[in-house]
C-alpha cells in the first residue's frame, strides 16, 4: 500500500534533517582525523568539534567549555547524578527529583538508592503536571546536594516552572539539574537567568542523529566522570568523539534555535486546532497536561473506554506514526508512570494518545488524523464492554 | 601545500568506508523511526538493527542475543568491569587485568579500587608485551570475580594468549573479558573457543563509523546495566538506539571479517617491509612489540637520541599522519605505560614512533615514509646532545 507517512512522534525521535546531514557528511569518509591526534589532518576534526561546542552553547548562554559531549540524553542524565552523587557523598546523601521524569532519570535514582546508599525525594505533581516549586523548597534538608527536575515532560509536555525551581537551588546551595531533553531547541532556555548547573540534551530530538547528546556542566561544578578512561572531553567523558554526530548536532541546534520562533509559531496553530478538534468532536476525551504551558508541538489526549495500543496499530494502517507515552518503555503493559502522577484513573490512562508534531505537519495532516480517529475511536468504543456498560448506566 | 595524505595511524580511527557510509545513509533522514515505536516504519530501523547484530555475532560465533550495542569501546570496557563488579561484589572484590591495558579499562579499575572497595592486581609482561598465562592463574584468589586480559595491544600490536586465559578462566569458574577494540575484524576471533565471556569492540577502528560499539555478553553471565533508563537492548543498555551508527556497524564487521584473509596479507606484507628497512637503515632502533605474534598493521618501532613528538610533526610535514603511542592520551608527557611495562628505559619509549597502516597503503607509500625518517632521524639526532655525548663516548 503507497500509503502517506504521517509522523506524529517526533518526542520519540525526528527526522534527521538533511541540512545537518550535510554538514555531517564530510567527517565519515573524507576529514575522519582522531581528533586527539597532533597532526595537521586531525586539527579539522577538532575544529569541527570545537566549532559545534560554540554553537550549542550559544543556544544556552553557556560558555563553549562548559559543553560536554556523550552519547544521548540517557548517558547524559546518568552522568548527572550518579557522578554528582560520588562527588557530594560526603556532603550529603539526598537528591530531589519528581514523579515525571524520564526512566533514564528515575531509574538511575533507583539504581543510587538501592545499591549507593542514596535517599531520593520524588515529588508529586499537580493534575496538569506542574511541579510545584514550594514542595522543592519544603523537601530540602541538610543533606540535600541535587535537585533535578524535568524542563518539559515528554509525554503530556507541561513545561515547568524551572526558574522558580533554580532560584530555590541556588538560595540553598545545592546543585540543579534538567533534563532538557525535550525543551532543547523546542522553547528559549538560558541557563544563567535559569540558574541551572547541569542540563542533558539529546541529538536526535532535535532533527540532529541517533547516538550523540550532550551535559552542560557550570564552570566549578564538582562532578565525576561517568566514563572512565582516555583525556577526551578535558579529561571528563572518555571515547573517541563521535566527530561527525557532534557536528551534526551543533548544526541541528542552530538551525532549532533560527527557527524556533516561526517554527513554533505553525507547530503551535496546529497543536491548538488539534486539541480543539479532538475534544470537541470526540466525547469522553480529556487533555493531559496543561493548556497553553505546554511545549509546541505536544498533544495527549485520553479516550475513555478504549485501550491506546488498538488505537495506534489502527492509526498505523493509515500511516499516522503515534505513541500511547514514551517509546522508551514500549513493550511494557503498565499503564505511564506520568499518567498516574497526574491523577488519572489505570481505565483512562490505558486510552491515552500522545500526537507530537513537526514543522513539517500541515493543518491537513492534523484534520486527516482527526477524521480518522473519530472513526476509530467509535468502532474500538463499539466493541468495548466498558463502553457499553456507561452508556447502559446513562439509560 | 598540495601535499598527498598518507594516513598510517589507523589504530587511533580509520577512514568510515564508502560502502559502510552507504548502507547507513537511509536511516538518517529517511528511515528515521525510533526502533521502539510500534508503527510498521519503526519496524525498519528494528530490522535494521537486528541485521547488524547478527552481522557482528558472525564475525564471533556469538548469538545475536549476546551482542549489545554501546556508544564505544570506552563504555564498553567501563561497562564489563563496573557492573560485573556490582553483580559479584557479594562474591568477591578481586579483579585481574594488566599493566598493558587500554586506559579505559585502567581508569576504571583505577576507580573500582578507589571508590568502590575492589582489589585489582595488574600483571606485567614480558619484553614483547605477552602477559603469561600461569602469572593469570597465580593472581587467582578466592576473592577472584574477574579476568580482563585485552586481545591485542593498541601500542605495540602484540597478540595475548587469549585461549590461554580463557581457559585458565573457565577451570577456575570466573568470568573473562577481554578488550579487542584493536584486534576484532584486524584477526579470527571465537568466543566458544577461546572462552570468552565479555567482549568490547569499537566501530571506528574497523572502517566503521566512530560514536559506537558492543559488548559482547555471553548469555547467562551475571552482570549490571551501566546507564539505566529506558528498556533497550533488553532492558541493558538505555537510551535510543544509534541506527545509522549500528547499521555501519553491523556492514563494516562484515566487511572485515570477508576482507580479512586477503586484507591481512597484503598489509603484513607492507608492515614486515617497512619494519625490515627502518631497522636495518636506521641505526639504533628497536622493534617494540612481538616480531610476528603482532597486529597485521601495526609497526612500533623506537630511535634512540630522539623525541618522538618532534619526528611526528616533521612527518606531519610530509602529510604522513602516525602517533607516538595511544592518541587518547596525547598531551601527556609521560611516556607510554605499555613501553614503560615491556621495560624500555623513559629516553628511549620517549622516542618511538607507531605506524598503523591500512589495506590502503602501498610499498610507495612505506618507502615514502621510510626514506623520509632517516633523514628525519638523522637530523634529529644532529640536534640531540645525548646523541652527542654517545657519539664521543664511542670515540
Amino acid at each position: 500500500m503507497d500509503k502517506k507517512l504521517i509522523y506524529m512522534d517526533n518526542a520519540a525521535t525526528t527526522k534527521t534533517s538533511p541540512k545537518v546531514l550535510e554538514a555531517m557528511l564530510p567527517y565519515f569518509s573524507e576529514l575522519y582525523g582522531n581528533p586527539s591526534s597532533i597532526y595537521d589532518f586531525a586539527g579539522k576534526s577538532k575544529e569541527a568539534i570545537m566549532k559545534a561546542r560554540q554553537q550549542i552553547a550559544d543556544v544556552l548562554g553557556a560558555k563553549r567549555e562548559e559543553i560536554y559531549f556523550t552519547a544521548g540524553g540517557s548517558e547524559s542524565d546518568n552522568w548527572a547524578l550518579k557522578a554528582t552523587f560520588e562527588a557530594l557523598k560526603d556532603k550529603g546523601n539526598h537528591i530531589i527529583t519528581t514523579k515525571i521524569e524520564h526512566h533514564a532519570i528515575l531509574h538511575t535514582a533507583e539504581y543510587l538508592e538501592k545499591e549507593r546508599g542514596a535517599k531520593i525525594t520524588y515529588l508529586n505533581v499537580d493534575e496538569n503536571g506542574f511541579v510545584r516549586p514550594e514542595d522543592v523548597e519544603k523537601a530540602i534538608t541538610p543533606e540535600t546536594i541535587l535537585i533535578s527536575v524535568m524542563m518539559a515532560n515528554n509525554e503530556i509536555g507541561t513545561i515547568e516552572p524551572i526558574r522558580e525551581i533554580g532560584e530555590i537551588a541556588k538560595k540553598h546551595g545545592i546543585l540543579f539539574h534538567t533534563d532538557a531533553v525535550q525543551a532543547f531547541g523546542q522553547i528559549p532556555i538560558h541557563v544563567d537567568e535559569m540558574h541551572i548547573d547541569m542540563l542533558s540534551s539529546s541529538g536526535h530530538k532535535i532533527n540532529g542523529p541517533k547516538g550523540i547528546g550532550f551535559l552542560y556542566i557550570r564552570k566549578g561544578v564538582k562532578i565525576r566522570s561517568f566514563v572512565h578512561g582516555g583525556a577526551q572531553e578535558r579529561k571528563r567523558r572518555a571515547g573517541t568523539e563521535n566527530v561527525p554526530g557532534i557536528v551534526g548536532y551543533g548544526e541541528a541546534a542552530m538551525l532549532a534555535a533560527e527557527s524556533m520562533e516561526e517554527r513554533t509559531k505553525t507547530e503551535i496553530a496546529v497543536r491548538d486546532h488539534l486539541i480543539e478538534r479532538l475534544l470537541s468532536e470526540i466525547p469522553y476525551s480529556k487533555l493531559n497536561g496543561d493548556r497553553t504551558t505546554r511545549l509546541p508541538n505536544n498533544i495527549n489526549v485520553s479516550f475513555q473506554f478504549i485501550e491506546g495500543e488498538s488505537m495506534l496499530l489502527m492509526l498505523d494502517r493509515f500511516g499516522v506514526c503515534a505513541s500511547s507515552g514514551s517509546a522508551c518503555t514500549s513493550g511494557s503493559l503498565d499503564p505511564s508512570h506520568v499518567l498516574m502522577a497526574i491523577g488519572l484513573p489505570h481505565e483512562i490512562a490505558h486510552g491515552s494518545l500522545r500526537l507530537t508534531i513537526s514543522q513539517e505537519t500541515t493543518m491537513e495532516d492534523a484534520d486527516f488524523v482527526v477524521d480518522k480517529l473519530k472513526d476509530i475511536v467509535a468502532n474500538l468504543r463499539s466493541m468495548s464492554p466498558l463502553y457499553e456498560d456507561f452508556v447502559k448506566k446513562q439509560g
